[in-house]
């Protein structure tokens, strides 16, 4: 059921907020093996059914979100409730103020049900937290739901929650998304605040929705966005692009090693784009090599994540992974002229791939170059090879199903647009849902 | 005499282009001890001479600029004349063509008479050069013109051309405009293309015009300004803002030491300013320290031109001074925790002058806290203490003399308006200039 199916029933009173509340816990705690949430609002969320359903019994509903259970990823504050942003050091933080994106999510009349599991720090893909547990995708065994926003991802894609907000930095939101078979979007760079949100590089990070559909991250979106003039990074947005029924597809994206699996579901993507009206052309960033741009990334991740955590880590080295650790000592150590080296790169791909979307609605490829992969495999690094440049270009990027694999685990189709057209992405991305699921 | 006014002349045959030329290789050949230049083009510049009196005969005159004589600073390309950036081991670095501004410049008919001279690799800004010389200010006995871009300045200022362009990263177009009683404006991030500049950071560099007025000012930044499809630096402007008739006065620049005569020289324009319709407004940046912030943008350059000169600095270290070789040594090995750190103070002081801007006019300061020191004498560290900012930001920014101390050394102001105001600034600016003039 849609988000506006369901708020449509709840305002026509089939049914009570607090009834769909009772349903999602219920799922919850049937489902704990998939290990989701590191808290679960129970009390709080059956308290705000109440007030929501005496709201829509006053005929003061305000809106599709009111009355819908959604989680929210660790590391982003919920007063009251400890943001661990999965790290040992944090499990005793208890925000006293709502980050602004949940502020406004309350705001629209939704309901936190609880704080989403997440990759230690956020700095990972894979949700294998050594202090919080693995969370487990809910497509197959024993497989990774990606990360770092995997408790967020997982949860939508078990039915548990009818919608979430992740983080992204390199694709935190798209890769779980993709693995779990749900939409995600990062949205453009600035639309939603991200005040509130333990940083792991304020320049890279990105507050977006993880939903069932693309009509429902829309919902969200429309919920979270807006300027938030105490967050530095927050921006306002410029007039939207025009369709240009042109989509482009990255001839520099051919350097990683894509499954047959997700090559097929990627061309059979294109046909239906094709389908639908829209030309496919060939686009090209020259030198731009997926795997250096990440790691160039990583390394502005790692410095900006050592200063965020540096007293922490300073103080109460123990309490952190000996993986994360590594990072943030090498974020910390690495040569300045190294840093300057991959912002200078990471910089030239942004505009350039600005330019290559003047003249695009968007720019299409698989959101991860291959399926949710077991817990215990080794850890693909080229994971974020295609999610990476939307967040070094501020661009918004969505990630909507295209198809199974063989073992029925999910793939995903990446759309990166150019800043500020994230409604036009929304809309493209929705006609190709329409048309996946018509087939 | 203007640009407007010589131009007019020009097209009316009152003299010539090649009799205006030869006066100023003449007065260039008189002013030889101020060594405004690395390079004199006489020859080139007399057969361009020709070719625009026979435009101009012909009735083919291209605009105002057309066969006014301009400088540029030695670190922008000139086809076929070594860019030295100032730079011993740059001596022998040829371009074969010219920088996408320096194209527009010809474009508008404009005689390139020779490349000014500068602080070695832009690393500075009091131009005593040890490979090319000190270059002095034409106001005083032994007084430094101010620098990176010094020979512009000193050379508009001593009346050798008339208009030239130079390059700011922290201050270098204005700081010497300041000392040499000329108007300098550093215009919006990405309006004036920076492709073929010799970078010294490539997030802060800004390339603008030197001129006698802000008439003048207006119409060198009107020639250069404008998209550079290749320049992956170059933005397209977006709207400009309204007159909001209200300036700022940024409290936090007073931790800065002020010398009395610029701040009696600073009261008399903000008087001057209410005079003209004016509000004042008291504003300010919490926690900024223009100082702390002048270090880190420092760091900034320091790790960006270590990246630039790195294979230079490598293969012939003996060709870099002593200062200038510290300098790039202490970007290059720096830890990178250090330069997020700077960064994101930097970026947060943007973010915060941002707002402040949007609902300014614009923010005005005295240029620097002191006026042109001599040679010999310490280099006041708070040089660029007010002109930083407007890099960190990408604003606009202006200098435009207001008035002189007791040495009769000139004193500047400075207007910073928010990105893309660069009409509006110039505007101002103008007003000011003109009120100032009727006094």
């Amino acid at each position: 059921m849609s988000i506006a199916d369901i708020s449509q029933a709840l305002a026509a009173r089939e049914f009570s907020v607090r009834e769909l509340v009772d349903k999602s816990l219920d799922k919850i705690e049937a489902s704990k093996r998939l290990n989701c949430f590191i808290s679960v609002l129970a009390d709080r969320a059956r308290i705000e059914a109440a007030a929501a359903d005496e709201r829509i019994a006053r005929g003061e509903r305000r809106g599709p979100l009111d009355g819908i259970p959604i989680a929210v990823k660790d590391n982003i504050d919920v007063a009251g409730v400890p943001a661990t942003a999965g790290m040992a050091v944090r499990r005793m933080r208890i925000p006293n103020e709502d980050a602004f994106c949940v502020k406004r999510l309350r705001t629209a009349g939704a309901i936190v049900l609880g704080k989403a599991s997440m990759h230690e720090a956020a700095l990972g893909a894979t949700n294998d937290n050594p202090y919080f547990g693995r969370c487990f995708n809910p497509h197959g065994t024993n497989r990774t739901p990606g990360g770092s926003s995997g408790g967020s991802a997982a949860a939508v894609g078990a039915g548990l929650v009818h919608g979430a907000l992740g983080t992204d930095t390199m694709g935190s939101i798209r890769i779980p998304a993709s693995y779990c078979g749900v939409v995600g979007l990062k949205p453009t760079y600035g639309l939603v605040s991200t005040r509130g949100v333990c940083y792991v590089s304020w320049r890279l990070d990105h507050v977006g929705p993880i939903a069932g559909s693309v009509a429902d991250a829309r919902i969200l979106l429309d919920a979270i966005a807006g300027y938030d003039l105490h967050c530095p990074e927050s921006r306002v947005p410029a007039p939207k692009g025009e369709k240009a029924l042109r989509l482009g597809v990255l001839k520099s994206y051919e350097k990683t090693d894509v499954a047959p699996c997700v090559r097929a579901a990627f061309d059979r993507a294109l046909a239906s784009f094709r389908g639908l009206g829209y030309a496919i052309a060939e686009v090209d960033i020259d030198d731009y090599d997926p795997g250096h741009a990440r790691r160039c990334g990583l390394l502005m991740v790692e410095a900006d994540a050592a200063l965020v955590h540096q007293k922490d880590l300073a103080e109460r080295p123990h309490l952190f992974s000996k993986q994360t650790r590594e990072m943030l000592d090498f974020g910390s150590n690495a040569p300045a002229l190294k840093l300057a080296r991959a912002e200078r790169l990471v910089g030239l791909a942004a505009a350039a791939a600005q330019r290559l979307l003047e003249g695009l609605d968007a720019i299409v490829s698989p959101t991860t170059p291959q399926t949710a992969f077991g817990f215990g495999e080794a850890t693909p690094d080229s994971q974020g090879d295609f999610t990476a440049l939307a967040n070094f270009g501020g661009f918004p990027a969505i990630s909507v199903p295209m198809g199974d694999d063989v073992d029925g685990m999910p793939i995903g189709l990446q759309l990166m647009g150019s800043a500020w057209s994230d409604a036009r992405l929304l809309e493209i991305a929705h006609e190709f849902e329409t048309a996946a699921t018509k087939k």
